[in-house]
């Protein structure tokens, strides 16, 4: 029998729950070369984080995230909190000689994910994973597969938008709208992921921003149990013209404010050969065009992701086109990540903090190039 | 701390992972309001069973379906194996006093389905459900709230098709293919589904079939490990015209050998005032046209039905358009099992052995019209 | 310079007006053996004729149908009156030794295509064309060369279905509600389409009727003009489920009343090796799977069909994706019927008073089942 | 009867042919208030003109297109040749008192573009056109209508793409690879309409582009019967972020290579209230979505905009989802030009001149920012 990986947790909202949710149901699904022990979750607030811990099948529960370090038991630390936090914690558990999956984007500033990356780096024994959960949509994962395998022949066009719709007016202020807290808005909890996707997609790195733009709409929002308004010194929306080291151009787009999209998280990819395009709101699909063996039946293909044997991922879940859903990306990550905590390689390439690193670089240049209205390369991104 | 339901089950294949998933999710997503146990659960492949109780986190395991009668604690006992299993598990544990959940077709026969639901009847201590677990996709469910509220008015026409691929030459024979374990082919598989989801969704029962066609195509399949084919004797597919008590006109088919359609369980209802239309394929958007206010703007709207507060179950899962997949339905089934066992109301009817026995004079009737070649009024079908 | 074609019409309506567009249409787009003369077109009703004819073309008019037949330089005379009209019209024109082009249905009852059908055959000089003109929307010729040459293997299912919504209550009375006008409603407007599409595309013949049900939901309509309402004798919809002699199953419906649905005129064929699939709404496109290189990417494929060299007819028009819409399934008709005229072979196979006699035998088979309540086989319908 | 307005045209290739057909259709489908009569087409290549003009009904032709200044009858002349002599025909159309048809983009150079505005407002007795036909898809048009009516409310954000893929490698030389005679290449032909639909939807102006990148990824060609390869010195490919007057974000994508998507046109506006998205590839469409009664329903409406009475242009066509084509957008602006021409205004404005040079200086400022790596005002391009 296999030693078990103990995991611990700190954070326990929207992303607390999704990974609790996911090593829960990672050994339901996968036959995995390790099983899951959820050992301890961490958060400030006992009140809520009783219940969770219960619910969630957590041993322990904790109030203070740093004990985690002292838990010999515990290999790898998940780290789930607010992007301000994740390079404290990080690093903090990669001194104590931790593995560490922190949640996208690496951190709330570049400073902070250099650090991260550096500390990755010397931190011999640790293997460190990001969250880019959309890596491992089976949808995603295929057109990786496709893409590097040079289904598409070499790569002309990157066009990702990542839109949703629920930062209008009426939405009240939260830690989401705050830069302290957050970093950015809409840019770094949308456009990582797109940035990612392109990256991953292609195995190519962005080697200019051309040109960008920022906007605030919104910015005083309401305060819920208070008089008057706050400020949001967040973006609304960024968008950005880039080009790849391979040559090809790249368009990114995310906004909060795209009124009848809720989580369009779209990217279409186009080769010399063919193409491929995805569309999170019908997440197992993918669509895709090669060459042609009979141009009378020659059009874009729409591949259900859902098949054993043929699709990523498909093999631990339902027969053929009984699809999987949002948080499934997240289980399909940690079968990968305790993959590799047994020594055996993912399914696709995981982000560790190195990769996520070069993520934060290209959201980077984008700022300064919104800023400062000149195109800039990363070269001059450090 | 309310009392848990200690849940059996007997079953571990693809319909014993569908239930343990469900029973082990609706803790973590819904605040029920009693907790649910797994107890134990029972199949005849010892070797294969206790891995899957482990797995899925059930107490104990049995070779024996017939002593969770005799489990005092037992409250619930879930049947989910082959057809023609089903009455006689059902009424021995009805007899013993326990709820029972029951996967659909509710019989391999319309007489094993009779004794059932008159079984039920008697056994008044006990509630009775059938896993047709579509009614709880949110898209379906948001059909029949809207139908039912009088959103398309009067129901003209139904127009339901279940269409599955795997059904080919080269799928070897098991039990889908035997009459005497399976009752029948696509029909009591999908055909049921469609049926029961056409009642659900208007509240009207057929009256008459007009006419159906049922077809075998493929007569002999290999055997694996065997030498030589062995007869196929089920339906590859029954399609039938009908029509409602209230005047509509229906259509149903189901196949297995429809080249491309992998899970394509659709229905779309025409009333006089607006539509509505399903495909399982893209399970979280429903297609909904109602009466216009400005006709420059009229048309079909697809419904992302995932908002809390908007969508049926939608409270349960994720933020708008962060989809959920194929289980979910089950979770959301096994999440108002447990409120009626807590005296409270589903959120939208559960089908009984009543119920589902409605749905199966309705297949019955198809079968009996296509041998006899005449049309046939449900008041015929007893 | 070759002879041109003179051609003369009768009607000046919906038909009237797609019919002398084809005819001026048709020497635009193709490089046709033979000129297009418009010679003369005959209405009741002068007031609106003359302005009619000098609208579109025709070089005189006439109030007597019947002066068509003695002028010899005619060829070819256009039938575009409503259906009961047809059989006396062509009859004549063929005495006369015309080609005759038809509207479809073929007649209004199926004594009169009997005896178009007799003529025809006798009439030994004499080309018989029906306007089935979705034969020619490219999406649907490509199907038929697809399916014809085996890339779908063996039929198994048609489902075919023209769904409309314009004849609500609101709707005011016309000659397409009486049935000694129009023949049938939604019956021979409608399914005299996808039966044809089906039997065109599959090549086979319907060898049973299984069953059918016709409805008349809206008995009494308002009448323009006038006080009080007048009876609907004609059905608003019907449905019927039918099978092929080579064994394939098909569901054919037709209505007025699928709110929502405007003209969804929608054919899909499952074969042994893959599917094509139509909808008129999108009626550039062929969705089609066939056999799999690599069951990676293995999924319906979207086929644009408007590419010169590889889809018929797109030759004539104009770059890919630049896309054609309803009337140039005419024009394309058109174009075949002049290349017949000039001896040479049509693109696809057009339909002819034989041909569409086969389809008004497969109308009046499900109207006697529906009748009868009983399945009908075709060789008990003459 | 009204004096007919007799038009003349030079060109004879892809929209030559485009335009004599809108002028030999307007009359047959529009009741416009002054008929067209097709006076004279002049082109260079007499041998293929003479049956270019008997095929299209054109009364006479020239080899001269200066000569059509002198044919006193001649009331508008339509200049439907490649980009680098738009303006000195353009000019001496006007010059001579013609009203002016120009194709897009207005001319090859800004300076070309600004002269030809200057003459425009100095002829004052002449009307100009220029043919961005896509304003009269009826789904742009109605898109126009929605959002000038304040449907959206404030837009906040335009995505606009024009993505085709003829211009992979095996493409050989023509004129459209050329800059003396094409000017660009995807940006002058596909930025142009973009970039004129995104003004005409909103009713705003270009402030800003952020940043821009231009690639010729093709830069040599094989050339139609000759040895050798030829020299593409226009781009491929045109992407850039803009924001308008109003504050709204804008991005632009023209490209030829983007495997799959054969005419592509597309565009979503997002306001403070709804959206708007349009893919010419669907034409007919229109998704729409606005402020909700009922959130229970709330989604994108996809709007068949056929619809006589309701839509733009459809009274002219036909009955409700007898869908339009590519070329009837020319036809639906020459009636429109047709009654500018009788003192009446256009169903939805028309682009002169001063219209269309605002379009030419925001794809100058693109292609400054993508050469200067820089963002650049408009206030700038002059």
């Amino acid at each position: 029998m296999p030693r078990p990986i103990h995991v611990a947790l700190i954070g326990q909202k929207f992303m607390g729950r999704a990974h609790s949710n996911a090593w829960n149901q990672v050994g339901h699904f996968f036959d995995g070369p390790r099983p899951v022990h959820l050992h301890t979750v961490a958060a400030r607030d006992q009140s809520e984080l009783i219940p969770f811990a219960k619910r969630w099948g957590w041993d322990s529960c904790s109030d203070d995230w740093r004990s985690l370090a002292s838990i010999d038991e515990v290999e790898l630390v998940d780290v789930g909190t607010p992007n301000h936090l994740h390079a404290e914690q990080a690093l903090t558990m990669l001194a104590a000689g931790k593995h560490v999956a922190c949640e996208k984007p690496l951190a709330g500033t570049l400073a902070d994910a250099r650090q991260m990356r550096d500390a990755a780096r010397k931190a011999k024994g640790s293997k460190t994973f990001v969250w880019f959960n959309y890596r491992r949509c089976p949808a995603v994962a295929l057109a990786h597969q496709l893409v590097r395998a040079g289904k598409i022949g070499s790569v002309l066009h990157v066009r990702a938008q990542y839109l949703q719709d629920w930062g209008g007016p009426s939405t009240p202020m939260s830690w989401r709208f705050k830069k302290s807290l957050a970093g950015s808005g809409a840019h770094g909890d949308l456009n990582a992921h797109i940035v990612d996707m392109a990256r991953f997609i292609t195995g190519d790195e962005i080697h200019e921003v051309h040109g960008a733009v920022a906007r605030t709409f919104i910015k005083e929002r309401a305060q819920e149990g208070k008089r008057g308004k706050a400020r949001s010194d967040v973006d609304d929306c960024v968008l950005f013209v880039a080009s790849f080291k391979g040559g090809a151009t790249a368009s990114f787009e995310a906004t909060r404010l795209a009124c009848g999209n809720q989580n369009r998280n779209t990217i279409e990819i186009n080769g010399t050969k063919g193409s491929v395009r995805f569309d999170f709101e019908d997440m197992n699909v993918l669509h895709f065009i090669g060459p042609s063996d009979d141009p009378r039946i020659d059009g874009w293909q729409r591949i259900m992701c859902t098949s054993a044997g043929n699709h990523p991922y498909a093999d631990a879940w339902w027969p053929d086109a009984h699809v999987i859903g949002y948080e499934h990306c997240f289980t399909n990550m940690a079968a990968d990540i305790v993959k590799v905590l047994s020594r055996r390689k993912p399914l696709v390439p995981l982000p560790d903090f190195e990769d996520a690193y070069q993520t934060q670089r290209v959201l980077e240049a984008a700022l300064v190039s919104a800023r400062e209205r000149t195109a800039i390369r990363l070269s001059e991104v450090k």
